[in-house]
């Protein structure tokens, strides 16, 4: 993601991603460590930089949608945090450095997730506080936050770990995997951009859209990553590649091979093209962003 | 805790506690099981007891703070959830039952605590949406889930608990002991108080002098588990007994010895009860609680 735009964006959430937590003091400085080196592990800030860009596509400041931002950021490094511990996938490499619980050991790093994770509502609910003199965009947030706690949940990001854990060495449905896709990965992206949304002061009519927009994104995110991990190199990747396959996870490509998986790719990058292109003359950040993520495997 | 007032708002939580999670379809049974499984395991529910009392003494209505009170339940829950995992306290039983990992495994235990911690704030979110149209009660909501993200958060139980990790096998020192207590136990225990209060709608020195209670019975809870843990049986205790001098944890009992502690808790919880019996003659319900849970180790 080189375009302008994505890198302002995402530079914003990078000044801003210490910001929003709690002080912690010194007696809990670890903590405090485990946490940072995660938040600043270099990652592309997907999430967050949608939902500023949702933000402002709605007509909204999106210096005032920051503290979501990063909240949506905390909530998306806990995950990634949890799931690379030893019981989950036993991942020793992240975008490059040594994962969390390799770095601080797995009872910490087991607390920063939690703690990433409680932060992140901490920040929505403090923020909330602000906007007790504007009932109007005290409302706003009230739904920004209950979107992303869907999407972070046991309806959500939850269930499709859940499933994902429990689809390893079987060989899983077509409705499993999609099930996977959409909760693991699509349903923090859609919540993303429905809560910038929110936040922008969208109508019905652009929630839907972006929420169209946000599912394809996401299911061919997904799709992409799981391809790279076939076919990519692990300077690429940031990560162990290959480990689907090891691990015997539910992928497209070891469901359906790499031919069928990139067309099914390219389609939903399309289908979301589509989404926005077709209705909005301003849509031309979302329209890029999905072609770059979807030529990572070009 | 057998006084009639105490089982009225017990039950209560007990009838409701599944009712404000997320409805998980059935692709997610699993978790769903493992998150019930520690929800239903009978603990005291004093958290969610002292959130509806608090709500009521401030004169609200306690069946419109369920969802908070349920809320603090869960965020409990997963805590101790975590905290039992191999790679923290390595707890194989819990209020008299073998904890979740020992039922569902590592990973499913690392996810259903995370559900319930996300539940929380999700139920919490979602009952503020049906309070768009009274601003009064929604900003009360809204101060009532920042307590509890607080008390939960990096300032809150969570520094308790990393605090807690890094005494292990040390001598520490009366400060880092305090501190432990304070936060990984007291700060739940004051959010619940402070939560309740609010939405009771309480004034500035109802807060205040409810804070203080907490604060000491919180206090005084923590040092009274931890005289059981020397000195009670694992059926009083429903978990293992001299852990914490297996485990060399920092506590009361194993720096000061036990009649120290027992002096210490009695301590506490006769400033607990001063805090509201100097001011109020409404307090009977908090004067007894507080005496019922020092009596344990009498």
């Amino acid at each position: 993601m080189q375009n302008e735009e994505y890198l302002r964006y995402k530079n914003l959430v990078d000044e801003h991603i210490l910001y929003f937590l709690p002080d912690i003091d010194h007696k809990s400085i670890t903590l405090t460590e485990a946490m940072t080196y995660s938040l600043k592990a270099g990652g592309k800030m997907l999430r967050s930089v949608l939902l500023l860009a949702a933000c402002d596509f709605c007509g909204g400041d999106e210096k005032t949608a920051l503290p979501y931002a990063c909240a949506i950021e905390y909530i998306h490094t806990y995950s990634l945090i949890h799931d690379d511990l030893p019981a989950m996938d036993n991942d020793d490499l992240r975008r490059g450095m040594p994962t969390n619980h390799k770095v601080f050991g797995e009872a910490m790093a087991i607390l920063a997730g939690d703690g990433l994770l409680t932060s992140a509502f901490e920040a929505m609910n403090k923020d909330m506080l602000l906007y007790f003199d504007n009932v109007d965009l005290l409302k706003r947030r009230v739904r920004a936050a209950y979107e992303i706690s869907k999407g972070a949940g046991c309806r959500g990001m939850i269930a499709g770990q859940v499933a994902d854990v429990e689809a390893e060495n079987k060989q899983c449905t077509r409705e499993i995997l999609d099930y996977i896709h959409l909760n693991k990965t699509a349903a923090l992206i859609k919540a993303a951009v429905r809560a910038g949304a929110y936040l922008g002061g969208c109508d019905k009519k652009m929630l839907e859209d972006l929420d169209a927009y946000a599912e394809n994104i996401g299911l061919a995110f997904q799709i992409v990553d799981d391809i790279l991990d076939v076919s990519g190199s692990e300077a690429e990747l940031g990560k162990r590649v290959g480990s689907d396959e090891a691990n015997q996870k539910a992928t497209y490509p070891c469901r359906y091979g790499l031919e069928e998986s990139k067309k099914k790719a390219n389609e939903l990058t399309e289908n979301a093209k589509h989404a926005l292109a077709d209705y909005y003359d301003n849509a031309e950040f979302f329209i890029k962003l999905a072609d770059e993520l979807a030529s990572r495997i070009k």
